[in-house]
């Protein structure tokens, strides 16, 4: 059985962008049968959890005895991996996916990781204000690429591939700030990809969960405390 | 043959940390053989280039037919490639390898890529010492976890792999801003990584090139200005 760490419940401001989205994504596109693993954010940082994920992080995966973390990795598992309904590695070879993937992964997110520590977590500060024009500036200079890149194709490879997938995942939220208006082809792009009923019925079922388990206001704070970054 | 475009001089002060040197490091571990393409950083910015690296930056390789970019995407291309002279999977198979590829990264690499934001280009600017601790607190956060997974080990699989030399290739940047000194697991990976004659000799061969092509004061002025992002 395929098994899929998720996180049992996050709190509302960052709901619906973890990162087991994509894996649930992939999983539906192969039609894999999956069962998921809810963790408290308190569970992710013991040892037993560490064990399949040494940061600490959402998802983790595991396909019989093979255990994997990373959605990048785990999506180009699911791609190599006899069984699927769709050729999820975009019908031009494991290599051009994987390019793809790691394009997704270390030339864009990491400009979108630092729009989300500006506008979702730092907004008011005034190393923040001053950062922004700086942080706006190498994030159009990667989309801007990115839509010269897509011209009028709907999909990063011949066919969708995993690669759409984590691209998606992650315009999706640079979308929500405002940051695609100027690229007429990246909006088309998401806009087909997030058009497919995997998206739709993963996106659904992630949100499911945390509808589930929403914990009381008390049990919220604690959980949002014990989850702050420290590094001693 | 296999072709790998390289940069024909960067300025002193990033000398020694493009990302060909990690394919470099892996083909000669492999053993394999190959040509490389030297090109003025005015030369990224073209349409021919751009079909090699729709991003416009270096490496980008060639086998054969195939064009690939992203250098994890090469070095998992060469790890999976036959004729190897040693296992570069690291002996647990390729989706493990490309699971600690992509931790390299997509975990640890972005804040690296934060810490020379500041250290490098921005060190005396308000928002950069304002944003220090922060930066310093999420690359350390993950370095903490990084130290504890490898524990004795001296790779991160059972062998020496393609994510130790993306792993050894980045935490080299950051052993240079002192941010390795509370991780002796860290150091001691490192250092066994480095001492490898293959690295020795990628980064000799990396050096010999710019200083066969190093420009006049002028032309290299002329070559830092052309280079700086722009998205409009």
């Amino acid at each position: 059985m395929l098994k899929l760490s998720i996180f049992k419940w996050v709190p509302d401001i960052v709901q619906g962008y973890q990162r087991d989205l994509r894996i649930r994504w992939a999983l539906a596109e192969a039609g894999f049968q999956y069962e998921v693993m809810p963790k408290a954010i308190s569970e992710l940082k013991t040892p037993d959890y560490r064990k399949l994920q040494p940061f600490g992080q959402i998802p983790a995966f595991q396909d019989g005895d093979l255990t994997l973390f990373e959605s990048g990795a785990i999506l180009l598992h699911l791609a190599a991996k006899p069984g699927a309904r769709i050729d999820l590695t975009g019908s031009e070879g494991l290599s051009k996916v994987t390019e793809w993937v790691v394009a997704a992964l270390n030339s864009i997110e990491p400009f979108v990781m630092n729009m989300y520590e500006i506008e979702l977590f730092h907004a008011n500060e005034p190393w923040a204000e001053m950062k922004r024009p700086q942080m706006a500036n190498m994030l159009n200079y990667r989309l801007k690429d990115l839509e010269a890149y897509l011209g009028d194709r709907s999909t990063l490879l011949k066919t969708f591939s995993v690669a759409d997938i984590v691209m998606a995942d992650i315009l999706r939220g640079v979308e929500n700030y405002g940051y695609l208006k100027r690229y007429p082809n990246l909006q088309r792009y998401l806009k087909a990809c997030l058009a497919r009923q995997s998206f739709k019925d993963s996106y659904d079922a992630q949100m499911a969960v945390y509808k589930l388990n929403e914990p009381s206001e008390k049990e919220k704070q604690r959980q949002m405390a014990a989850a702050s970054p420290k590094a001693d």
